[in-house]
């Protein structure tokens, strides 16, 4: 297997300073942003110029190492608590995001593991972390692409929903990674690339990835998988995940769960590629995920435009949940997983 | 059965001149216009002020005879080629819209059947022709809905796709008359909306027309059919057609497919409404109808604003085609016909 490198790197670490692609500014420009200071990482964070839960996780760890470069405090003790200050303030600009907590978590527990150490040393010990925390989700990204890879026919031509790509993640992407990975073993001949209403990041953003990579694709409304798969003109379906129960059940973006029902009835395989980590073995199915509602907005208005009557009520579930029996397979970096999920599911996490 | 009348009229005709809703102000809006003259009428069609396929014909009916009437010809045969004239014209506003050619061409034939009438007295028959036509497409959405209504079950959560009412047609639409007709039984307890990509008919219009007639809706995207039939919330889905054949399967708006599949998947009723005049007995099957495909513009652009790289290629089917076994039933104003689709077609066309 060759060492595939991706078209673009949304993230980077310029030795001082964070680079990263500004994604507010596609799918029309590319535009190269550098954030120094923990204020601008903030702003990044809060003005989605970075989205994409890893992308978000990894873009804060850096923007933590700005912070805690900067502290000129000389003992541990006050170090650590205004350390933790910038964590908070970090953490704010997205609380909900989970890998944003769970980097900024994972490096003030890094700095505590090194007390007794001198606080230049511990500085630098937090951006080798950060450094790491990026690389982690590079490997695993393209492990997963590896993976997959190896489900995909010959002339592939592969449907896709949302956005999986390395703009959200530390590169590759999860469902995007198989399919460059694909592309590279020469073996995809086109993505149908869902718009992805509402928010379009089929549209916006997985277009952009799929030219940057030069991968032949064309774009079509959500509603159009259907007519391509009774054509036969759909190989395969594969698509990343929010969360994953303990027996396969998958909760992903609105819209996966017709893809899956579709995907059922013309005998078309339907993949999940996603970290491990998006198993969550406390959760015994699908039923026990509360579905999130957006707001009416964004259905109801584009562009500042109102594409609908004022007061419009709205039903707008932010991801639906597949069950696990129209899932053929669920690719994680640690291999291929098929049914029976949950035994299997209960031997990895077992080891 | 009681005498319901819808919330609006799309189209009236005011002893001198036509009245319509215009329909670019649509959802924000609601602004009647006057039509006076063939040339406002022509500009009418051209620029979608009216729009669906009724519609179109109807006021192109009207408008033949605002031009007619015109004319200051006393002998037929220079009064006939003027009158050809008319309707070369009318018909160039929009040369796809089957109904506009339909209905010019009937109007011919009516002053062609009164060549020794006197002039005078053709005009009037002409006029009686086009109040005909509109009032046979109201009669024939009315029975569509009062024999749709009896399918609908009490306190029905109802799925709609794209835009099949009032607007579209004389008066109470296809579709949209079975739904009307079950909220004034008091059966409907709610309508859920597809907006309808891409041109978001469902979101701009379906709404308004609900909103008019004081029936509880909400609006999804597309893609959140799916959820809603996995939960329960959808007790039946009714569409419209733009061509069915000889066997049942139908052609409508890209994204009816999806719906059926869905609804098959979960059991729940799949109906089409639509006039008798949309079956095509010279089709065997759905196989034989080409798949039109519209401008990319319309899934890359919203508001003059894109939503999708430069360049990018796009797939935009108008319609899919839904196979006859997913269609519980088929509506017409003749009545309800349910499988073998074939067989009572060929009953019903023998007769």
């Amino acid at each position: 297997m060759t060492d595939y490198k991706s078209p673009f790197q949304s993230i980077t670490w310029e030795e001082s300073h964070i680079s990263i692609i500004d994604q507010t500014f596609l799918p029309e420009r590319e535009v190269r942003i550098d954030l120094k200071s923990p204020g601008q990482v903030w702003d990044a964070i809060k003005k989605l110029k970075v989205r994409g839960a890893p992308a978000i996780g990894i873009t804060g760890g850096y923007g933590f190492y700005l912070g805690i470069n900067e502290l000129r405090e000389n003992k541990f003790d006050t170090f650590y608590s205004e350390a933790q200050r910038i964590a908070d303030y970090l953490g704010s600009a997205r609380p909900t995001a989970v890998n944003l907590t769970w980097a900024l978590k994972r490096l003030m527990a890094t700095i505590y593991s090194q007390k007794d150490k001198p606080i230049d040393e511990i500085k630098k010990t937090v951006l080798n972390t950060a450094i790491t925390i990026h690389e982690e989700d590079r490997r695993l990204c393209k492990a997963i692409g590896e993976h997959g890879e190896t489900l995909i026919p010959k002339n592939a031509n592969i449907l896709t929903h949302c956005n999986t790509g390395g703009l959200a993640t530390g590169e590759y992407g999860t469902a995007h990674s198989m399919i460059l990975h694909g592309h590279q073993a020469g073996k995809v001949k086109q993505v149908w690339v869902d718009e992805t209403r509402p928010l379009l990041q089929g549209a916006r953003l997985t277009t952009w990835e799929l030219k940057k990579a030069e991968i032949p694709f064309k774009l079509i409304v959500d509603s159009a998988s259907g007519i391509l798969m009774q054509k036969g003109l759909v190989d395969l379906v594969v698509i990343g995940a929010d969360r994953i129960t303990k027996n396969g059940d998958t909760a992903n973006k609105i819209g996966s769960y017709n893809l899956a029902v579709l995907a059922n009835a013309h005998d078309i395989p339907f993949y999940v590629a996603a970290p491990y980590s998006t198993i969550d073995m406390s959760l015994e199915s699908g039923d026990q995920i509360e579905i999130e509602e957006r707001d009416a907005d964004e259905v109801t208005h584009f562009a500042n435009k109102s594409t609908a009557p004022k007061k419009t009520q709205v039903f707008n579930p932010a991801f639906d949940v597949t069950p696990h029996n129209l899932i053929t397979a669920i690719i994680t970096e640690k291999g291929i997983i098929k049914p029976n999920y949950k035994k299997h599911f209960e031997e990895l996490f077992s080891v």
